[in-house]
């Protein structure tokens, strides 16, 4: 937990959480306007500005407010007690809130319509699972970290995102901010709202495993 | 050597092993459905993936198992008296059962069959070498590191895999738990069943003589 | 602020920028000729060539002059009274003197002219709310790094940038002597030069808002 | 200097400089036969390959010998006192002669001939300018980074060499041993033998003009 005052905290989570959607849109309204239709390269592109910009924020916004930009996230601190309960409501509204912010400015960036409604489905148990696999994994390596190698928490999520692109059936949204605000993206990053509820109730399940998991592997005997 | 509890060292090497195989088999198969048929592009995202994961999990769970997730590596480890003898069995089990629930947990969030026999032929004097220098390398890397520089660890055997993906014609399985579990996919991945024990013998002999050359190089005199 | 004699900064300044130059420009000729037609796969190259090649530049040059490398950087840290005010001057005019010489060793290596006049449209509300979103996310990440984390800022930068390319609708140039040079490379990287005034503007207006925004997260209390 | 025995040391530089050209000739023919005619993808992966390896591959056998695997940054580590004069025969000797079997290996393991070579033209002031460029830049990293940040050197010098693939026309040989080495294979990563006196000239005059920048840079006063 950070002593820093909670406006700027809140600032914080909602200035990340901002340009990390910025990030995953943009880059993927990019990527998929110039890859002339080979998916692979443009979810590598979209992967990599994704997992670098991760690295960024959590780096200079961790000392501020933790860097969590993800109600999944923000909700286990909460249970291992490294956030006051009374924080969690507002840390989740500053992330959502900034999420769709952070995607508003992607379309205006590359002239699309503010906020719009995405027909992309995903949806199925395979990547129910995925979103499952992705957010334990997360979990486990944001608490692993902090429980033994705190200063390399921002290089591991973002290289843990970068890889969960690729091996999770999902390409791993593994946040419920990330989920709503992709929602309203028509773009390549986009979700269809009725398939929203689904990811997050997948992302919240894996990473109560996963902060079990953690538990197992980290609390002091 | 950890002074962590056995039973946390076991679930440790099971479920990085899994991670690992999860990431191998997951993204080869995400890869190849995107890839347009191109496969230089599919290995170079699996190799990412792979690599990026890599520096997650040893980071995470190095301090617990020591992060070996690899029988070559456990047995190089009990040669150097860095792993108890009677643990090394334990530990290669771990390791196999990981990796097999790694490829199943692959298997399912793509929607495809539990387990598989691969049919993909990987042979010959060429591949062999290939998964001796592999192998080699990765044992020089992990012991380089452990003697001069023990928190690159994860980085440094991440990027060696990244480059041994390619820079060896066997793609550098360089594990004997990821080669038998690589067998039960037929995906992007996958390795023939009959062509796993030549590739095992192989992996052996590099490690073998990794260990020789890395007590050359930095053993006190 | 270094304590190195102004000759000496002022050479790293113009130096380090020159090679950021030929990277950007070299890399971005390069990858247009060997990627037929492929504009993401040229992009990504370019992105990757630019953020390495920053990292190395920061860590080597940061030491001696600070590693501006960009005028709107010079300029906040000016306002921060971390560059006096009368070496303003002297810094922006290596910079641009460093980034002409970079682009033209570029030509000259590729055997092209050695300065030429881009023909490359770069223009409209859109791509100028990128530049400023680059710019206020680029001096952001500068400052929360002095502020937090010295010693991430080169990989921090360098992976900026390497994101900012791809999620930012004008690919992130964010910088005035980066925008002057490109205006004389009629390559891949290049902009028209009657655009470039527009560009300079919108990363000179994203760099107070990211000052001021990097003010109310890490000044002291 | 180290403090290590010489024969210890002429071994670190001999199986590194292996090491080095089996990753860049192995990782060059995997490439181009993987990539479907797309140059840029294949040096992409060449890139890749090369870069990671040489992070490895310094940070494991930079405590031995310094990890020069290059005769130009013997010569210039000599020049700056660095090296006795003595030392520098042997170890070019042994990175030649490192740099000549890990081409063999790299073709036996993908079933070629074992020596080959090469057809490819690489050849003009624009690539000798390059080659004298990349050289430059490499010595400027090596000393910056000894003198204000020696433990970043492995990544600096990994990264540097990612990007000076991509921003120099001639591809950065940067490297005599690696020159005579790659003269030695007629495959992706080969230089025709005649083209190659020519290329090690332009790598000696940039790494005299790039000691020179660095005593400017970094000397103390």
């Amino acid at each position: 937990m950070t002593s820093e005052p909670m406006p700027r905290r809140l600032f914080a989570e909602a200035l990340g959480t901002a340009f990390l959607l910025a990030a995953v849109v943009g880059s993927g309204i990019m990527a998929e306007r110039l890859s002339d239709g080979n998916v692979a390269l443009a979810l590598l592109c979209n992967a990599l500005a994704t997992g670098a910009m991760l690295v960024v924020l959590i780096t200079i916004f961790g000392p501020v407010s933790g860097a969590h930009f993800n109600p999944a996230v923000s909700l286990s601190m909460a249970l291992e007690r490294r956030l006051a309960w009374p924080d969690l409501v507002p840390y989740v509204a500053a992330q959502v809130a900034g999420a769709i912010l952070g995607v508003a400015v992607a379309h205006v960036m590359f002239d699309l319509p503010v906020l719009q409604l995405s027909a992309t489905a995903r949806s199925g148990p395979g990547q129910w699972l995925g979103e499952a696999v992705a957010t334990f994994g997360l979990v486990l390596t944001i608490f692993g970290c902090i429980a033994r190698a705190p200063k390399l928490t921002p290089a591991a999520v973002g290289l843990y995102i970068l890889a969960a692109y690729w091996f999770t059936s999902s390409t791993s949204f593994a946040n419920p901010a990330v989920t709503v605000a992709r929602a309203l993206t028509n773009s390549f990053a986009g979700i269809a709202p009725s398939d929203a509820p689904a990811f997050i109730a997948a992302q919240l399940a894996g990473a109560a495993l996963g902060l079990a998991a953690a538990r197992l592997l980290w609390r002091d005997a």
